[in-house]
């Protein structure tokens, strides 16, 4: 039996020049000190009615990083900027900003190392390997997508960076604008992998007159828990519709939150499309095909989801074209499909808080739930092997990403 | 071996009155023959691009049922209002019109009756019990909530009916509106099924500049797969925060397309409710606990959906409050929620379509797809046993309904 390595794909940062610029900026997104007990606030969303989300060191320092790491034997991380990327820029100062940020993210990784190699914590894992990051691309309005190609070929050869980050706007109208194809050609050419995550979520929909959300004090629960996979379900649904995967077959693409809304959907929208020859005729498979070409993280808090997930990955094969196989016995799609799954935290997001619902910020001794939870629904899959379960703790990554 | 019932409890109808109303308007929701071939479209929602979806008798004509059910070996169904519902109406109007439907749900049964009588195909079950309604309910902004109440005073006196259809709006503030509260009450008192079904899905999204289903021609697609139930998850998960199933814990919710995108998305909404003390502390158990309390059609396309669906529903104990029970073993959890889960069509939606796209009027003789996807889906499950599979054919919803 191989011994355990634990990686965390989804993992969060602010580098601190994209937090000054937080904070010069006096309409969301942007970092304030406007609350009551005067606490620095990241307010994101235009309409951003709570005032944002309290930050701290625990969202820019590394030693915070390096600390959550060793007290919860995470033996390599990659870490993302959270969201707000870059689309709230204007396009040369996007294309500006994705450039410093790689740079951070680079340095950050280096400062990374440099504090391993003092106090590596119970690792096996020696210190230079265990911070990597996904860069970012200047996708904003307005910005020429041979910006974007360069900001991928410097992410490429920047040695601690193995992806990109984004979100689903793409330069203003989602990721099945046709605007985007060079991306997706020079990704896959490099074979970085894309991390795809929900920004904006769904709430503010025009349709139900008291929003998606309703009018009951739910706090952030709704945005957070539905409409974040919701949008993550729209905008892989509308890669595939568009034919990104017929074109770009190695296109290595994560999707955050275990594929969100769509795995549970995708025989539904197989029907639906089924029913709309329009669209059945220009892809080459059925769409749950494609959930088999997907990289999926782990972070669905609980077993049954993961095991579901992991079973509709792995039975893509039955719908490829002209594929005859009949259904596969009990559990043999279960090895195929977790090979695509793998752990994460979604740090320093969901910390521990007090009774009183306050955040507590002085965690340097805390265990977190959201990290429990997610390495125990990996160990509690009934149907899955020791050996899956190695993989989605760590080694799915190590060969995904060439670790 | 039992011999296999088959009921159909997500199977829509129009009736006449209410095809003459939606004839006679002229804003949508409307029914007109402004399409360049001249047939009738059914306009729904008030942005529609399309012109909306052809219609024909198949939608409010009985013969045409009962012609499917035979065809389709279908031992009962039990009809139900499609959208629009009546929330496009003033209040007095949707008041009058929820006498009118449900008086005319009651006689189309009446009619189904004689028809069976007369060709009873090769089912087994007497004509008199073959054809029941779910009533509807004057749920529309301004209705005062004892007329919701004498609504169901009503259902449950006739003979036919056996429960109610709802949308997602209730009087416009959705579901979880405090003035809902003596509905839940009557209904868990009368032992009414109340089927919850999407309406208006949540395309309409101001938080993307494209909207979320962007701009590219997808058909139909993206708001019939994701978006309905999108709009399912976003409905139930209000009820549940609202506390209304630790008031009504008698309240029997059928929800439709499995649940929508709630299943798999259920430890996510725990680990976010868990992190919102404010939300927490206000329910008796932890969210998923809930989802053992509802029922779910099984409306999903797919065995692997279906299997998943089962065992979320299936471990709900575990979620309990004070629950100390350990992980079960595997597939402990599929027998209890697979009782919880029943078999549906949603004719006359998703209907045969010619290779052009256009939908197959003459139905006659056609085995409809999306009948025999949902009847293979519930039979391929490779975790469900043989008794299993017949109580989500026909026998759960037997008993849920005492048909």
């Amino acid at each position: 039996m191989s011994k355990r390595i634990l990686v965390d794909c989804h993992t969060h940062i602010y580098t601190k020049r994209l937090v000054s610029l937080l904070r010069s900026r006096t309409v969301n997104p942007r970092i304030h000190t406007n609350s009551p007990d005067g606490s620095e606030k990241l307010a994101i969303l235009p309409q951003e009615v709570s005032g944002g989300r309290t930050v701290g060191p625990q969202y820019w320092d590394v030693r915070n990083k390096v600390s959550f790491m060793n007290r919860h034997s995470i033996d390599i991380s990659i870490v993302s900027l959270a969201n707000p990327w870059l689309d709230f820029l204007d396009a040369p100062q996007a294309v500006t900003s994705a450039h410093e940020c790689n740079a951070d993210l680079e340095q950050y990784c280096c400062e990374a190392t440099e504090l391993f190699a003092r106090a590596p914590g119970d690792s096996h894992v020696e210190a230079a390997r265990r911070m990597k990051a996904f860069g970012i691309m200047p996708l904003a309005e307005g910005v020429d997508p041979t910006e974007i190609v360069k900001s991928l070929e410097a992410i490429a050869s920047s040695p601690s960076l193995c992806g990109a980050i984004l979100g689903s706007r793409g330069l203003g109208k989602g990721l099945d604008d046709p605007a985007l194809e060079p991306v997706w050609a020079k990704a896959a050419e490099f074979g970085l992998v894309l991390f795809l995550h929900p920004h904006y979520g769904v709430g503010a929909d025009a349709s139900q007159p008291a929003g998606l959300w309703g009018t009951q004090d739910n706090g952030h629960v709704l945005p957070l828990a539905l409409g974040f996979p919701f949008e993550t379900a729209a905008a892989t649904t509308r890669l595939i519709l568009a034919g990104v995967f017929d074109r770009h077959p190695h296109l290595r693409l994560l999707v955050a939150h275990s594929g969100g809304a769509l795995p549970i959907l995708s025989s539904r929208l197989a029907s639906c499309v089924a029913h709309d020859p329009h669209v059945c005729n220009r892809l080459h498979h059925d769409p749950r095909f494609y959930l088999g070409k997907l990289y999926y993280d782990a972070v669905a808090y609980g077993p049954e989801e993961l095991e579901a997930v992991a079973n509709i990955i792995g039975r893509a094969d039955r719908y490829k074209a002209g594929a005859t196989a009949p259904m596969a016995a009990k559990g043999a799609y279960t090895d195929k499909g977790v090979q695509r799954m793998m752990f994460g935290t979604d740090h320093p997001f969901f910390p521990p808080t007090r009774e009183d619902g306050t955040v507590i910020t002085d965690d340097q001794t805390e265990t977190w739930r959201s990290v429990t939870e997610n390495l125990e629904a990996i160990s509690d899959v009934p149907a899955w092997s020791q050996s899956a379960k190695l993989g989605v703790f760590g080694q799915n990554a190590v060969k995904l990403f060439g670790l």
